[in-house]
This record gives structure tokens, C-alpha cells and sequence, in this order.
């Protein structure tokens, strides 16, 4: 067996062997298959695609290129959260505490953010003291002892992925559903919990643009997950206007705090609470997702959810004092309102009430990133008071003279830079506009 | 414009533009792209193909790439020949002298052989003192005063094909007649003759297995020269069997000379009149292939070519004894003949006449290889007095005891090699067969 007669297998279209994907990934792992042979394999299962047996086989090969993660020191059905990136996405830090509050185990691995905004381990850094690198001891006595936490992913994970998942990226073969499938069970797989809840984006914001990709993507992983004897749950969800008002760093965590003390935006609160219930009945918490929604709303209600997210952060060594005063967090050096001027409202009908039609996901991730909340590559530093905050959401009404948002910086230069993509991002106009926010769901529910 | 999107658009199976095309072969050629992404690329074009015109300008920007050879201080219309190549091929050193020796300017230059056997120059270069790197101004010296001159490939030509050829061989990409056609092409182009003459080999000794495959190439070469305004003349000839008695280097040399007489075998003594019939047809000394044929006939009869070969020996310093003494080659140190027993006449019908069924050009090319002629990495040396020669070819009888082949090798190790694989390439049976040695034309005939 050797790495050509594979590429060339999968070239002319036939399907590849346990044995054959197992020699590729470990081969190319110890580094005896060369890059552009990678390159070549990556573009032939790009254009002839793999199955879902040889996704699973795939994901399991990678899986086992790196550390497999023990949990078992943990008690109970450990429920692990993956969403696959949308921008103003704080759900981790909502429904993990609503969940924990639940008492289903949240053990989670997060990773930092590349693009737009930084990850939940970056938004994590905003809170002054939290530790995001703990020991697997450290991780699993934090568990054990408070229901959840949360730390940053080990390069050890999943170190066939890194290769690829890099590969991809400069040679066009990003967008295929087993290969994205695979990349991110892989390391799912390899972090140890018994159940998984998948977000999977959908729109201009997200990778996956069309609800078709996405609910493929959805159905591929629920599909591997549970090859892998795990309990899987899946919601397809929208990606088109940001995830509640704040996008960037600390303005997240702050967002997220006042969520789980029930002032949440009502999409955040929507999205959360719903993954919270997945991932309740994930735990067999509840018998239903439904009966699980129920739950989370209930320990928003009586303060559990909050009190979680308070030991959650005290347990890590962060300072408390954020949950109820956001001037701890560190403040961005310039900021400016964004009003809704005559300007803007040139060349529409003249009307009493004006709607923001539109805010695009994928622009206002971009303006964001040009404030320097987001990193462009793995070295660079995040700025975790930067970003912009979204006083009006689509389909809300807004007057003259209102303000539509708030840019924070560092500087004037990057203030400019993210405004002058905020306004592209924006559209007024005189209907309302409304789009689901659970799109579909996957999975054991 | 940037190669991931070059990349992408091919990978969608669109058509690329001359400025996309340029830009992807320049950057390469100056290592900006990196390794992985010419290899995507590949397997994109590998898969999605390229057309015509794609195809057309992938070879002339590669030409572009390096060295462009100005051959304008040669007189007349100068002529290429090219084989793709096929396991006793020595025409190029019998259709060459030919063509000379009826007025057609022939400034060859061939690369050195990487598989079966050597090339055209390590052939050469079994003549005591033949000289196979000429500068460029002995070279168009030797031509316009022999009217032939044969010379090594220099490095500097189609720099980009030598990139491109590299990674092709171990990404699996190598069998796409777009790939092919410009490489072949891009070489020849950049070498500077008026009319190109190509023998595009056919069967399991051969690149092209098929003549299907082979006729999609010859169409394709055909209309690359033709684009470029060059006179094109390919043909699809027979490689099912080896090309005339003698396989290794200086055997093949003493087997040209001997057809210069007019005494080599009949199939070799055919094509090459056929080729060198083209030449002087496309560099204008015949109205028609048919005349041109006929001229090349009489060249040899009145021993003007062989005269034209002693003129293009002497020329480049070599020791024209070789013409009338093959003791004058290098001697191999071990030699057996290989005789028809009656093991191998075991399980035919009993008969009287027994004729060689199938001599597999594929496995002889090996088996000559096995016995030191030929080079397995770029750094080896051939060995230039190992080979085979054939006493018996497909279609003619044998006797019990007659001798089927002669292997020529440096130790009895590589001999037993040799024999080996002989052994298994050779196969007797009861009825004679027979095949066409000259499948098909393309271009200006």
C-alpha cells in the first residue's frame, strides 16, 4: 500500500478501505506522505467526494491521530456543545451554565477563533483572572465539582485534522461535507463526552450558506457521532443577521451574562435556552427536548443558571465582580453611535416608521474583525473591547435620529474602518422583515 | 489574482483565461505558488479537464517559462521529430540521417531516458566520443554544415513543465491528455523548429495503452503545434510488441546503423522510412508523405544516409569506425542466449511450426532494465552495453533449440534478472499473429 495507489483510488472514483484511509492518515500524520500529496488526495475527494462509511472511517482515522481525551473520571453523561461559528455566537456561555445548572456535566474544549470574532476562549480572557488553560486534572476536578468548565482545545487533539484542516484552507477543497463532517467530529470524538449538541450555522455569516448545505453537514455529523455510539443532537439555525446585539469580545461575555439573568435579546434567548434544553435531555436530564427547554428556562428564571456561571468563572479564577458590574471588563480606547440619519433614509418612500430590512451577517462579522476584535492569523493578539453593539435588529423599527449602533476600538483608524463596513451591512427600509431562527433539526430528539 | 482562486475556478470546472493561465505558470515558476496548490491544481485539471484552448495556452505559457531556443541562423525549414517514446524506439537515429541526407535541416535535441531504456543521448553516447552537449552555436554550426546535429536537452527549457512533470509523477495526475500533450509541446515549442514530426506510441509498452488515448493525444499535439503556426505531422504507431530485434543502448545504435544499410528488420526499417518520409515532406523536399517515403527509401539505398550518419558521428567527435565494426562498442560483461526447450512447448498442441504469440513490449522494457540499460532514479548511469537483443518477434517461427533472445548484461545477477521478466514477456503457441505497425495519422498529411 502506498500513498499515490490511494490518491489515485480515490481519483478514479472508487471507495477507500478502512485499511486505506487508516495507512493515508497515519502515514501523513508521521509525516512520510508529503504535503502536495495531500493536496492531491484533499482535491480528488473534494470533486469524487467520500460516502458517509468512508466519512466515519475518516473521522476515526484522524480521531486516533492524536490524544484521545479520558473523561471517565467524570460522573455522569457528559454532554459536549459544538457550534460550527456565526457571528455575535455566545451560546457556549449561556446554555453550558444552563445545562451544568441542570446537572448535566459540561466538560468543554474550545478553541480560539480565526476570522471574524475571537472563540468562547478568547471571550472567556475578557473577564479579568479567568484561566482558560487547565490541566486534564484541573479540568475534570472543575467539573466534578461545579458541573461545568471550560478550556482551551490541546494541539495533541485530533493532530491529523491540523494538517488537513490547513491544507485545505490554501488549496480550495474547504467546502466539502465530509471533509468539514470529519474535521470537526474528529476532535468532537476525540474530547471524551458521551453526547453531543451541534449548531449548525446557516447563511451569509456562517460557513455553510444554503439551509441545504447545512442540514448535510447536520445529518453527516449526526450520522458519524452516532457510528461512534454517541448520543447526537443537531439544530440548523440561522446565520444571517448576527446573534444578538453584542459582536466582539467582552461585549459577548457581558450579553451572555445578562441573558442568563433573563434581559437576553430575544433571539440569544431563543437559541440558547433551546440548546440548553438539547443538551439537558442529551444528559438525560429530561425525557423530552421539550420537557429540556423547560428545565432551562426554569434555571434562567429562579437565578440557578446565573449562580452557575458565577462558581463557573470563580472556579476558574476570574473575578466574579463582572456578573454584576461590566465596568470590570477592559474598555476600548475610542467609541461612536451610528444614528439613522436623513442620509440613509434618502430615496425610500416617505414614511412614519422606518424597519432595518437588513444586516448582514457576513459584513457585520467583517467590520467587527476591522475593529480588532477578530485575528487574521493564529499570532495575532484579539482586542477584547473591541467590536460593535446592535441597538436595532432586523425587523425593528427605528426613527430619525435613533441610534442603530455602537462601534468600539482602539483607535480612530479601526473605528473608521469597522463603521464604514457596518453601514454596507445595513439596509432600512419600510416592511418589516422576519426569518426563523431554528431553521431544522437532526439527531436523537 | 491569486492561485487558490486559479485553483478554485478549475476545481468548479470553469474555463480559465489566458491571464488566470499566465499568471498560475509564471508564479509557480518563480515559487510563489506553493507545491500543495500546483498539486490541487492538478487533480482539478486531472478531474474537470481542460479544453482546447486551455490546453493551448497551458503550453505556450510553460514554453514562456524558460529559455526559448532561436534557431534562425539554421537555413530552410527546420524539422523535430519526437516519440513519445516505447521500449527499441531508436528511429530518431535512422529517420534523422535520412531526412538530412534529403536536404531537410534536423537540430535535434533529446533528454535522456528515465525507465526501460536510456534516451537518445545515453544511446549516443555509446559511440566512443560522441559528443552530446554542444553549445548552441556548435549545434547550429553542426547543423548547417551536416544538416544534422543531435544534442542533450538544456535544463533551462520550459523550466515550468520540469515543475509541473515532477509533481505529476507522485500526485497520480500524470495519465490527462491536456497534461501530456503540453509538456510534450511546451519542450518542442520553445525549441525552435519550423515543423514537428511526432510518433505517438501505442500499447502496453507504452505510455498511451490505448489507441483511442493515443489518437486523443496526437489530435491534441497536432493542434497545440498548429496554433502556434508550426507544420504538424503525428503518427499513432504500434508499441505491443518491441521495435525491431535490439533493446539497450549501443545494441540499438549497431541496429540503426544496420537499418541505414538496409539490412534492419523489417518493422523498424518501415516506421522509420514512414518518419523520416514526414520530415521531408513537412520540411518541404516531398509534395507528399508518399514522395517523401520514397525518397527516404532511396536515401537509404544509395547509402546517402548512412553517409549522412557517419557525417553526424564525425561531427560531434565520435569514432565513425562504429559504422563497420560494432566491436568498436562497449563489450557487456556477461552474455546468454535464451533457447526455445521443450518446457516452454509444454502444453501446446504437438506441431510442427511454432510461432512467438506475444512478445509484452511492457515486460521487456522491464526486463532490460533489470539488466543494467536503463535508469530507475535521474543520478543513475546506464549501462550501455546491457540489453536484449530478440532473435525471434512475434509472428515468425521457432524450432525447439532455436535461440529465442540474447541477454547482454554486467553480472550474472542483473542477467537472471533480465531473463526473468524475458520469460514472462515472451509467449509461443501454435498460430502466427499479426498487427498493424502504423495505426493512424493526424495533422498535415
Amino acid at each position: 500500500m502506498n500513498g499515490i495507489d490511494i490518491i489515485k483510488k480515490k481519483r478514479d472514483g472508487k471507495r477507500l478501505s478502512k485499511e486505506e484511509i487508516d495507512f493515508f492518515i497515519c502515514e501523513m500524520t508521521r509525516g512520510t506522505i508529503a504535503d502536495y500529496q495531500i493536496a492531491a488526495f484533499l482535491m480528488a475527494v473534494y470533486l469524487n467526494d467520500i460516502d458517509e462509511e468512508e466519512t466515519f472511517l475518516l473521522t476515526d482515522a484522524m480521531k486516533r491521530s492524536g490524544e484521545i481525551i479520558d473523561l471517565s473520571g467524570i460522573e455522569g453523561i457528559k454532554v459536549d456543545k459544538h457550534s460550527t461559528g456565526g457571528v455575535g455566537d455566545k451560546t457556549t456561555l449561556i446554555a453550558g451554565p444552563i445545562a451544568a445548572a441542570c446537572g448535566v456535566p459540561v466538560p468543554k474544549m474550545s478553541g480560539r477563533g480565526l476570522g471574524m470574532t475571537g472563540g468562547t476562549v478568547d471571550k472567556l480572557e475578557s473577564i479579568p483572572g479567568f484561566k482558560v488553560s487547565l490541566t486534564m486534572e484541573e479540568f475534570e476536578d472543575r467539573v466534578n465539582e461545579t458541573g461545568i468548565a471550560i478550556t482551551g482545545q490541546t494541539a495533541q487533539v485530533a493532530k491529523a485534522d491540523k494538517i488537513l484542516y490547513a491544507l485545505r484552507d490554501v488549496t480550495g477543497t474547504v467546502e466539502n461535507t465530509g471533509l468539514i463532517a470529519s474535521s470537526i467530529m474528529s476532535k468532537k470524538l476525540a474530547s471524551g463526552s458521551d453526547a453531543i449538541v451541534l449548531d449548525v450555522k446557516c447563511g451569509c455569516g456562517a460557513f455553510m450558506k444554503s439551509e441545504e448545505e447545512a442540514g448535510r453537514l447536520a445529518e453527516a455529523m449526526v450520522k458519524i457521532g452516532k457510528c461512534a455510539g454517541k448520543r447526537m443532537i443537531a439544530l440548523i439555525t440561522d446565520m444571517e443577521q448576527p446573534l444578538g446585539r453584542a459582536v466582539g469580545n467582552s461585549l459577548e461575555v457581558a450579553e451572555a451574562i445578562e441573558t442568563l439573568k433573563g434581559h437576553g435579546p430575544g433571539d440569544i434567548t431563543e437559541l440558547s435556552v433551546t440548546l440548553a434544553g438539547a443538551m439537558i435531555a442529551a444528559g438525560g436530564k429530561a425525557e423530552t427536548h421539550q420537557e429540556g427547554i423547560y428545565k432551562a428556562e426554569k434555571a434562567v428564571e429562579n437565578g440557578k443558571a446565573l449562580e452557575k456561571m458565577r462558581e463557573l468563572i470563580e472556579g476558574q479564577k476570574g473575578d466574579p465582580a463582572v456578573i454584576y458590574d461590566s465596568g470590570v471588563f477592559p474598555k476600548a480606547g475610542v467609541e461612536e453611535n451610528i444614528r439613522f440619519t436623513e442620509d440613509m433614509a434618502a430615496g425610500k418612500a416617505d414614511c412614519d416608521t422606518y424597519y432595518v430590512n437588513r444586516l448582514h451577517a457576513g459584513l457585520i462579522g467583517e467590520a467587527v474583525s476591522m475593529t480588532g476584535a477578530g485575528r487574521q492569523k493564529k499570532e495575532d493578539d484579539v482586542d477584547l473591547a473591541a467590536g460593535i453593539y446592535l441597538h436595532k435588529k432586523e425587523g425593528e423599527t427605528v426613527k430619525l435620529g435613533e441610534i442603530l449602533a455602537t462601534v468600539y476600538a482602539h483607535d480612530e483608524e479601526k473605528l473608521m474602518k469597522g463603521k464604514k463596513l457596518y453601514m454596507e451591512a445595513v439596509k432600512i427600509g419600510g416592511r418589516p422583515v422576519k426569518r426563523p431562527l431554528i431553521i431544522g433539526k437532526a439527531g436523537d430528539l
